[in-house]
């Protein structure tokens, strides 16, 4: 049977791309039209896993994942870096002269901020998701209308490619997790796997040096730090928690962190172990 | 004659109301668009000084917003928080029952989620900002059609408030920052106001504990930490800055760690020097 996998937006997306490329081609997509709606999906069980995109190179994190994924019974299982492309497309026989709009998904309107500069005349509207725009100009054979939308949305609805790779910055890459319920990850199997990284979130009190002392910790564990971000705790403004990415080369090295950050911070959290993605 | 301070949105946004309270009610407002046409507004010196929204409790960090800083020739000189606070508006005589869409900015319609959960037949348009869709509704005289906006935009647009505070969480504190031409700060006359919390940019190599290391100097140097964000470095994908808001009671104390820090990081950038707007 396919392993159900949970993306956001539809067929063609480049959270699609993401789940064939690290859960390979025998998957079943259950589409979700956004993140909330990605995590309901495996909070009821429609979905096995899910694909979520957590940060890019230039916009940083997506905070509001990083929430979703601290607030429910759910945890990391692994990651996928994705070079992202944005190609503009449109109706078979359309050139870019006769379009007049160009509608995607926020993000990528603004990662092709200085192609789009060129157009000015061109009137750009946000939609939920790169691919739908796509497939509604495709299932409405609009004209005078352009998606911006991965190079597989192209394919998937038979448009035409204007231009390729109109995104500003060339290389940016954007890191995908994937997720799964708590209750169902098998935890001897997870850890078959070589777990070198893990992803933490702690708070701690206000203290002068108390996130230094944490560092030091880490650093003494043999840990290495490859992302650190502050973000208020809800409903108490200005109090800080952090997530914390950590990777390793002895799984004792961390469990003994773990120990250590445990008693030194509040709620100290796990979201996942996983392989690193990146050689180092 | 009155200072002009961009502002992104029209008047009426909390841009606008940040204005006021941080500057006083003698200003002359450039209202811009966008982030990047209020940083522009600065750099052509159509405007003073501006107003931008950096961090908000629940979404974190608007990035993009501090790169505009980082990049641009722009310093920090002050700080304000303001409670968000959305209320749905609508032409005079409309109630709740007939509207049909309400229109908003992405991040207030994302805010007032668990309200708009209990109208599942509204039809929910992302807009540029909030008091640009209640100044529309006034001026073309709409009717089904509400806003998110700020309670000052009701007021100035004479637009009639349906619900207040439909924001989902109440305590949504969003902090600002001011921003002034490096060139035209007056060094002395802003040292002589408290100067007692700096925004920070640097880059550390990646061996083990080089973070630590720097925050541990901070430490030693009685800087507090009040917020850190590691960021992708543009163009490098997966090599991180850090930027890092720090508070401290003697200048002197800062001047050792900023002597420190700039031989130990790469880039090191003090953003801005200012007064800390939160009572410790």
């Amino acid at each position: 049977m396919n392993l159900k996998i949970a993306i956001q937006g539809v067929a063609g997306s480049n959270h699609h791309q993401v789940a064939l490329d690290y859960f390979g081609s025998k998957i079943t997509l259950v589409e979700c039209l956004s993140f909330d709606a990605l995590v309901q999906a495996l909070l009821s069980q429609k979905a096995d896993q899910a694909v979520m995109a957590i940060e890019n190179s230039i916009a940083g994190s997506i905070i509001p994942n990083y929430a979703l994924v601290h607030q429910h019974q759910i945890a990391i299982t692994g990651e996928h870096y994705q070079s992202i492309r944005h190609h503009i497309m449109a109706s078979a026989g359309q050139k870019m002269e006769q379009i007049e709009e160009v509608h995607s998904h926020p993000m990528a309107l603004l990662q092709c901020k200085d192609f789009l500069g060129q157009y000015p005349h061109l009137k750009l509207v946000e939609a939920a998701d790169t691919a739908l725009v796509a497939q509604q100009i495709a299932e409405k054979g609009l004209s005078q209308v352009a998606a911006i939308a991965p190079p597989m949305a192209a394919q998937m609805y038979g448009l035409e490619v204007l231009r390729e790779d109109v995104q500003t910055i060339q290389n940016n890459a954007t890191r995908f997790i994937a997720l799964q319920l708590r209750d169902q990850l098998e935890l001897e199997a997870t850890k078959q796997g070589e777990i070198n990284k893990a992803s933490l979130r702690f708070i701690t009190d206000h203290k002068r040096g108390s996130l230094a002392t944490v560092l030091n910790v880490m650093s003494d564990c043999h840990l290495n730090l490859t992302k650190i971000q502050s973000l208020p705790v809800i409903e108490t403004p200005w109090k800080y928690a952090f997530f914390v990415d950590v990777t390793f080369e002895e799984y004792r090295h961390f469990e003994k962190a773990h120990a250590l950050l445990t008693i030194m911070t509040e709620h100290f959290q796990v979201l996942g172990e996983y392989t690193n993605a990146l050689k180092s």
